[in-house]
């Protein structure tokens, strides 16, 4: 199974640390990673099919604080399509003056959505499909960039239509929220003051949180599986959907 | 002025040594970089904010051997829109499902297009608007992805639509052509057989072609100002448009 990581924050943060504990698991996950950083409207998009336990970029994200307000991150086990540099997630697209950003971790049964608009997949993943679809879906039901509310009305009407084919874990971001669907396996965590000590689930490293966080801190992280001991990591209950602004749980 | 450079090959080549002659260059440019690289129909797209003399990322591309089939680089010395990472050159967009590529050096005066398609700018420059533009115009001209020399005819009625608004150096490409509109400053260069030794303009630094290449091996390379010593650089110009394909002009 591909594992799944995302933040939202309310004031820019990186996520080296989480990121090495996902980049841990990628033994098993040998078939490339990707991780994307919304720094306000822009976009750094790092994608690579190789593993990201012998990946130069992989060492780059580990070791560079990019200062972001939602990243999500997707670690490969190739289940439809193979591995290339195109089906590797996330996948963006630019939808109302704003880029998205989507990952998945499932697998779609006997898909194949009809795309007459303006999204087309360049790969040949069910998971791009899938995106392209909702871009799509999303594209008619607002002429323009609606409130965030509205989006989740939407999107609670749409993603269900593709939870149906299969196994449909998935983040989606358009810079400001993060949209977290579970299926099977999704957990999240909010982190809020007071800050204390965590470390990974995986390995023996920790860090100080209050060392690099202010009371005015608040950030959600949501993964496959939980990435740290002595956290508060929540199940999101298949078939429903969370929302993150700012740090905080929508609903 | 902005610098461009773009590559374009037969097989899948590096461009370490011309990204490293481009990036000399980034004192008088400090608001940017970016670099684009195809790899089939995959995409590596890496840009910052920050000068390519001290970014991480342009340090990881000097001396990451990215192999790659088309390659876009810009450094950026901003005249419309502020500094920030949505208004770094290139921009990419998908169409037809092919991914597109886009750099522009230049400036366009009181250009406002009617974009009322799919193509919506998410920064604030003149460049992602001719951008979005020039997709919404291909869009409108082909229901699918035309051969190469369909697309040359129609870019050839849309690019003088643009370069009457001022200045339009321009690179595009879809992972396979690489389109070069000159307007004032745009130069290329053609590696074939026999391979020799080249030196960087700007530095003493110099490698032997032969030893990274084949008889097999054809390269274009377009830069704004001619990046080495000893070759034979071409002025593109003003106002035509250069199409490389195989690493060879088209016309």
């Amino acid at each position: 199974m591909c594992q799944l990581m995302g933040m939202n924050a309310r004031r820019p943060t990186d996520v080296m640390f989480s990121f090495a504990g996902l980049a841990t698991r990628a033994h098993e996950h040998k078939d490339g990673f990707g991780i994307a950083f919304f720094e306000g409207r822009g976009l750094r998009h790092f994608v690579d099919h190789h593993s990201a336990r012998v990946s130069p970029l992989a060492e780059l994200v580990k070791t560079y604080p990019i200062r972001s307000d939602v990243v999500i991150a997707h670690i490969r086990k190739a289940t439809q399509g193979v591995v290339s540099l195109e089906n590797t997630h996330p996948f963006v697209r630019e939808l109302w003056g704003r880029y998205w950003v989507f990952a998945h971790n499932g697998d779609l049964k006997g898909f194949a959505p009809r795309l007459h608009a303006a999204f087309k997949p360049v790969g040949q993943t069910d998971s791009e499909q899938a995106f392209c679809w909702l871009m799509q879906e999303l594209a008619k039901a607002h002429a323009n960039m609606p409130a965030i509310e509205e989006l989740n009305h939407t999107l609670r009407e749409l993603l269900p239509q593709l939870n149906r084919h299969g196994t449909f874990n998935m983040l989606l971001s358009n810079g400001q929220a993060l949209w977290a669907h579970g299926s099977t396996r999704l957990h999240y965590l909010l982190r809020r003051p007071p800050f204390g000590h965590v470390t990974l689930q995986d390995e023996d490293l920790s860090v100080d949180l209050a060392a690099k966080t202010t009371e005015d801190d608040r950030i959600a992280i949501v993964a496959t599986e939980p990435l740290t001991r002595g956290e508060t990591w929540v199940p999101i209950e298949p078939g429903t959907l969370k929302v993150f602004l700012g740090g905080e749980p929508l609903c």
